[in-house]
């Protein structure tokens, strides 16, 4: 199909629930003038416990939705998605490609200065190793440690971002990185950035923390820029939030990861 | 549709994961030569998040799965399942069927003093109110306190069942339980028994702890009893464990959860 893409055309990100609007959010202040649709497939979160078959269709699913609604260029913001049909999504779409993964892991490699790279997810993403591959592509030199943080999403939901179990937990979880020489830190699970506070201040002047929401923000601006895709408008833009399912606490926990409020959310089923 | 059951059948027990082992666990203690066919629907874990139309399907296809199993008793190991859909499968069901909601808040309300009962759950055991429901019905005068503990869950498939963190977790999620007027606390979740040591600790001598699982093992045992329906045999019982999808961690959570080894996990479709 041809891509006939304009450059007012929204940005479309998607993630399997709430997660991705820390990306939205990053979008947002990046680049202030672009529309952007946002779908999170919240009837079917969470896709770490699904097989890799379920996931690679729904990811399409999605991928195609957004495609209809003429998206300019397609943002995966799901790690896990990302993970497994990433490849996928980009070998049957007309519109650029970017995911989280890739951002995260290009720009470790980039802010890297003795190739020690930390990773920290959640047990889905840990688990498929897409992190470390997508970093070895780049310079297979690196040594990339992971660790899963299997509590961290549930902190975030709960709201305690700033709360002395959630200090307590990331010290815990910390603990075998540092003992690693490693001086990069990526964040590779949407919700982290909400604690980054916090985990900046566990890791102290250990190493850097990469945060994987404002690596594909600059990527996307870079690519919009240098393809002439920029929308040239300076009007204030468009924001549209479709999910598969309204949770009691979408809207709350919504505009905490957004930093602002949620409007035009809509209920779809694809 | 007439009963054909048999005392040396099974007792069928079905939670949507791993949670509902804590109930095998209690029955084995309790009726340690009762057979015992366990359901867990891993592959559309959580239930929490479902509609309610949906829950009351999948509960009444595996309450049907059991039954063509030739179980001489359903017990509802899940709290969401049981709060949406006790009624649905008693109705429909030719053998008689126990839920941990109803067992919890019987025992409850034997075990109050002075008629202030609290119950801890996962947010959506707690919104559906259940629990305050079931103690109302036997005792219109109880005053019930509910309080959501959606950490609890992570912090025990984490297998942090006596770390720091969890206790500075129910530190915080009991603070306004103390604050009540209450002599018995209710755990209203599978899950929380592997904690109950915790629990009791934090708990101090405030009030009585009500475990849900110990509550229908008793209900199960007088049940069997009363009716005539208790296995005769006192040879070594059969176990078989159901699951519909393998997660990666389930051997080894389901094992702590259980308290010795799993065999004959089986994966079925329904």
């Amino acid at each position: 199909m041809q891509n006939q893409s304009l450059p007012s055309h929204p940005i479309g990100v998607f993630d399997s629930g709430v997660g991705g609007l820390t990306v939205v959010r990053a979008l947002m202040d990046r680049l202030p003038f672009e529309n952007i649709i946002y779908f999170g497939d919240t009837a079917r979160v969470p896709y770490g416990v699904k097989s890799v078959d379920t996931i690679a269709h729904f990811t399409q699913e999605i991928a195609q939705f957004l495609q209809n609604q003429q998206v300019k260029m397609l943002i995966i913001a799901c790690n896990t998605m990302a993970a497994v049909a990433a490849d996928l999504v980009r070998d049957s779409a007309n519109v650029p490609v970017l995911d989280v993964i890739e951002a995260g892991a290009k720009n470790a490699v980039d802010v890297s200065w003795t190739g020690g790279i930390g990773v920290i997810g959640t047990p889905a993403t840990i688990n498929s190793n897409a992190y470390a591959r997508a970093i070895h592509q780049l310079n297979p030199g690196y040594r990339v440690y992971s660790q899963a943080c299997p509590l961290f999403v549930p902190l975030v939901e709960e709201g305690w971002l700033d709360h002395p179990v959630t200090k307590l937990t990331a010290q815990e979880y910390l603990k075998p990185v540092f003992v690693e020489k490693i001086d990069t830190l990526v964040l590779g699970c949407t919700h982290y950035p909400l604690i980054k506070p916090l985990l900046l201040d566990v890791v102290g002047g250990r190493m850097k923390l990469v945060d994987s929401a404002l690596s594909i923000a600059d990527q996307a601006a870079d690519l919009l820029q240098s393809s002439g895709m920029a929308n040239p408008s300076h009007q204030a833009p468009d924001y549209r939030f479709y999910v598969t399912d309204v949770p009691v606490k979408f809207q709350s926990i919504g505009e905490r990861f957004l930093g602002r409020s949620l409007n035009k959310i809509e209920r779809v089923n694809l």
